[in-house]
């Protein structure tokens, strides 16, 4: 019986199968198409890049297989779950033949969000600090342990970025009734506010917000975005909640202000990760410390499976991606920042 | 020239003054109503039930005048603003004569809500065992750390209790698409189901919730409520968020329960506060603990502020009040737990 | 077999049996409570009054049963289904007893808001006289025929009365995007406030609102409170949407002015119902016509024996009624708009 | 003084430049580009291609400039504001070049959306119906001119097609606690379920939904989907609302079952436009007619132009657009019906 699926090659790793895929969503991709390699440990380049000349798709962690056009005359579809878009990729080449280069981003987005919640509330309302207080068995009860802290309720909130993570987190605040502002250069004013967000100046989201949530992609645009006189424009009530990557803000001026007590932070992620053992900002009191934990949530995995399963259904049928973020031209190398 | 408004009590203590009422609130209450005490301290009772003779209101914090009819023919309103009904006034009394027994209880409800959430998710995406790691310097990174972590969203939520906090909490909870059922012997399934709610026996509430809100206020009916058998069927994977009275739980059962990791807590209230410095609770590393802080943070306290004067301006008006919790004769006894 | 089940005694002549009760809540009625008479003719005065000496509860339209104390020392709850407290009830009686007057008028208010809706875009965007133009064969099509049409989105409301209806409506105009004000002289500033509504003057609400909302109940002090001269004042582009009843409004001034054209009405009820043959609205072309349908859809009055169930269950367990509207002291003179 | 705004090319004919642009986006506009043409008339064909050889866009109605690239090397974005796109255009060269190809559809939703359900809650409800019958003076109060009514509350809804429209018409829908279904073939059964909508095969969704929304744009492939087979399924009880193109449509099929009173219509668009003086359809008691009337209310059609002007930010700043309809490769060819 002749197997007349399409081919997809699957070579996730670093990722593993059954950290992305459900065993529901993995029965879906078998029956949908022919799954070409398909596990754990990296493909071989070569035998890669012979799949390729007859595969529709292919799901990887960056792009480690040379040339697209040659090797692949039926490619449709450039499907990567790593968080990023591949930087080694020859996207014009892609683009001019219609080839979709996908990341599975957003199906983080939920779980990031959640936690980017979780952290602005345990700091705002002093969980975390309390909590060690109790431990400490020096903790201060009803009013007298709540000096310091305020309400979410209401207060106005700066988006550093409006991408997939904050329009999940959008949601997650809009019962609070926070005004929402947002700085995202690659949005138009309009579509911001489409979107019920106020468009803002970055220095004037820095110094109204109540919370700041930093969730901006890496990119060759906005590296210490966040500086040094910026930060120092922080309101003394503000928290900063650091979610997407260290890479945005000037992380040194981030600790010695936090450490100072000018306001407080939530911080997920860091410069260099492990972080030093003696990095000054694990002593920080009036910051919430995780291990860039946001986004790896085991069940919250799965997400990135459904949605590239989801895709490669509209693929197979000739039909546009929907839920994976799509390479556009206009912005991929800026969002592709390239090692050096 | 006559001052020809009404008179109404101001006699909080032990509440402040300016920590229920806003600057403006407070100025609405005097361009309202001729305020008399008006202080910190407490009122004389003399001069209090002396005062009862023309008032058409009183603000206190528990009954301690004596009896209300023959000291207080004008009088429309008795507002409590300790955050419970006052267990000794003669509601018979109050209700024979159509006086409005009220509690600002409801004022709390909003501050206790997001502490609760936040509470929640502390324990679920373990915000505050991953800080106290990167304190002590042995956290685990990404997927490492995120071994036993659960997302909020879409999981089945119970709440234990549906009144002012659990309506604050369920829109707080609708953007993560979390299922909601709830127990409360007090309301007819048909109430729970009008407001998106299933209604669900106890213990099959217990079974299957991933996330259990423990929101009813003590009543003569609830010691207890929540013992050793319940809490046995505990799911290993859910949180129990004691976040109303220790009133309703075997705190006993709790504790051995949280020390054997069989489930995981998050807890606000004690059976005895200050907890004891040695109570086994405080080295649970499944739990988050928070001394009495969800109900004060001083912001948040304004609000009781704000439904006492928007109440007021009924009652003066002669109309029924709205936002404060009203005393009904069906369940006043049940709700006032006498002493002893 | 002794029943020991409480007596409820069910004489909603002039409704009908299964016209408020769906077969499963009849089901669910029988299996909770004894039921005496239940049919559709209405109940001997003698009978009733007899049954009143052991009942719980009465379904009932209107009070023909004399007076309340003697007759029913265990009656706890009078329920009106006709839509109105009844004018001839001792509610002083009532009161001092602790027995709730409860009437099934929110069972109303999901259809009625709905045709509330249907009934604006009616008008705004002129579906009715659209739709005559078209069977007239003089239709416009396209930008022609929209000269006069207006959309909702973004307009201002203004609602006359914020009740039941005006509850069930506002969640209908909420993804419209409309800001909404209410003149309620019942309630305070602060209530409709938290309840998203701003407060406003009856004047101004009339001058700035695109959409009026008439849905305030009849009373003592209502009648023709939209005047003359209050008319005047409506925008040129706005819709009158004349929903609860005609005793709110001076129809003749109504009438003359949309006669006129000098705004658009929506009328679902008049002064004499039937209307006249010959009276003069029905001759606008500026107004959408309605013989008094909004509240009788067949399906949707199954939700008044939903609603009375739901709140037996309660009352019968000793418990207040949530669902049904609450008689109340302070109001109840006025709502009960006494004949002469 | 010299001008180095980038040129876009305005050409709107048919359409009117202050039909489409208010006040403000017309300045906003102006203060952005360099405005070429920008009048009500066509502009003529030498003329326009002489300035695409250095505009960065053109905002045009159909595509009557001949080949693109030739003429074109700035070209970024190709702006239709007819509603469709472009059946003349040759896109693979758009593609190739990375020129956008926009249509300001997405414009038109919410109107269109506001739209159907006003027709919808006139059909169910029957307020043309009952209009009309008011005028002649046979109109049937209360109950009696409810016996074919229904409320929208609840109802299982279908949308054939899920593109602008119905995402528009979705949150409108949402109060009503609808379930809703789609059948779209161009979207995966992932994405809808994402959306919260249901997805259904298209002779499910037929017999099984109480309202049916025709929502689908023209295709080459939906051409009479909606045939005399499947409207035979439609539930006696339901109402088709014709809304995006009677192409969809097998409208012999459907005037006839209207006719009979198999079930109810609602109709905004017609095979022919203007329909036969003597159509049949003009007498159908149970349909409401509107003359093509959803998409053109005056203050509405100014969306389009917010959207362009917000999009042509964008292009400005070399970011993509975000507002209007973007031509996929996958599907454009279907999209574009083509003349013949």
């Amino acid at each position: 019986m002749r197997n007349d699926k399409q081919k997809v090659i699957l070579d996730p790793s670093f990722r593993r199968m059954d950290e992305i895929f459900s065993p529901s969503d993995r029965e879906r991709l078998h029956d949908l198409v022919d799954v070409v390699w398909g596990r754990d440990e990296p493909m071989p380049v070569a035998a890669a890049r012979a799949a390729l000349g007859s595969a529709t798709a292919i799901v990887c962690t960056g792009w480690r297989y040379g040339e697209v056009i040659p090797a692949a005359p039926r490619l449709r579809a450039i499907i990567d779950v790593s968080g990023h878009f591949p930087a080694e990729l020859d996207y014009r080449e892609c683009f001019s033949r219609n080839i979709r280069v996908l990341s599975a981003a957003p199906g983080f987005a939920r779980q990031v969000a959640e936690m980017a919640l979780g952290l602005a509330l345990s700091a705002t309302r002093e969980i975390v600090a309390g909590d060690a207080e109790m431990r400490a068995g020096r903790e201060r009860w009803l009013h007298a342990g709540n000096e310091t802290t305020s309400l979410l309720f209401d207060k106005p909130v700066g988006f550093i970025g409006y991408g997939s993570i904050a329009r999940s987190l959008q949601p997650l605040l809009a019962p609070f009734g926070c005004p929402v502002s947002a700085y995202d250069p690659w949005l138009s004013d309009g579509y911001l506010r489409s979107n019920s967000v106020r468009p803002a100046d970055l220095d004037e989201l820095i110094r109204t917000s109540a919370v700041i949530f930093v969730l901006a992609a890496p990119s060759s645009e906005n590296k210490a975005l966040l500086g040094r006189e910026l930060l120092a424009q922080v309101r003394p009530d503000a928290v900063v909640v650091l979610i997407s990557r260290a890479h945005v803000v000037d992380f040194d001026a981030l600790t010695e202000f936090v450490l100072e007590g000018r306001f407080k932070a939530a911080i997920d992620v860091f410069p260099d990760e492990p972080l030093a053992p003696d990095h000054p900002i694990r002593d920080a009191r009036h910051a919430v410390l995780s291990a860039h934990r946001a986004g790896s949530v085991r069940e919250g995995l799965w997400e990135l499976g459904e949605l590239v399963v989801d895709d490669l259904e509209a693929i197979i049928e000739g039909l546009p991606p929907q839920r994976l973020q799509n390479a556009v031209p206009e912005l991929i190398d800026r969002l592709t920042v390239r090692p050096g």
